[in-house]
């Protein structure tokens, strides 16, 4: 199974594509970041993040995507663009049929450290033991990505089936008006 | 000079669309609202919108678009969701080169009104009468959307081509990094 998990933001939105399954060694098949500038309106930096992230999921044909799900309680002064990216995100993979999870920051420290309250650097360091790599991928965003595409193969894998399972069947009782 | 006005959100996203220039009537075009159902993935309901807002723009070919200027300190319970539909109405209409102009809501308030702490039902009152309307259109999120529609022409206008300038000055300066 091969997963993009996407650490959403507007400055700075992490990309980190992951081989693997349950039980068995995980690979890592790229990382990066898309970066926008803050001098551009904010949508042509929400266009570029589209194309960019619509750009790896051509590259890589991950068979998932996992998204970190953002909370109106994190620091407010990015909030609202951490969540316009992330609807970008789950727009950019719903549109191609592709499975989608979303984990909490601390549900990835979990499945990748064993520790909820995990801090950046534990996490760092596992992810890095994880995928076998010799440093800890750059800036933070590329490594959350990494650490979210982990978690996914680890633990969202059988959730995700549940959920579209579920969705399949309240969609065929619930169609959706959209006028 | 055609409008569409966003009024942004996950369950109920207002669309309304004015013909009208600066010190000239302004006439309603047509109004509505995109619903999504709450017992669907996030990831499906905003591509709903996206849809659904691609529809609106190619029925009524608007030259501009204003969208609601959404804050953190908002309602929290229903803000992520918000803030990811606004990030979809933003790439919808940047996608298509349309100009595009965030107003908050004081200024919408401000703008029809003439009083930027007005309550729903003197802003309701005003649109009603700015677009000569038997009554207002329903949902508060369609009114919303006719709102906003209505301060671009009068103020946006101005606003958006001072920016738009900016923008292509600034493009021209700093190319954007994708990744």
């Amino acid at each position: 199974m091969r997963v993009l998990g996407i650490d959403p933001g507007l400055t700075r939105c992490g990309v980190g594509v992951v081989d693997g399954s349950l039980g068995r060694p995980l690979t890592m098949v790229d990382v990066g970041v898309i970066r926008t500038s803050a001098s551009l309106p904010v949508a042509e930096r929400l266009v570029t993040i589209e194309r960019g992230l619509d750009a790896w999921i051509e590259e890589h044909r991950p068979d998932a995507v996992a998204v970190e799900r953002v909370f109106a309680r994190s620091d407010s002064s990015t909030i609202m663009g951490t969540a316009q990216a992330s609807g970008i995100a789950l727009v950019v993979a719903a549109r191609r049929g592709l499975p989608i999870a979303m984990h909490t920051p601390s549900e990835v420290k979990a499945a990748v450290s064993g520790n909820g309250r995990a801090d950046k650097a534990q996490v760092g360091a596992m992810v890095v033991r994880i995928l076998r790599l010799t440093e800890l991928p750059k800036p933070a965003d590329a490594a959350d990505a990494l650490a979210l595409a982990i978690t996914h193969v680890w633990r969202g894998g059988a959730q995700a089936r549940i959920d579209e399972a579920v969705a399949a069947t309240q969609r065929a009782h619930r169609p959706v008006r959209t006028r």
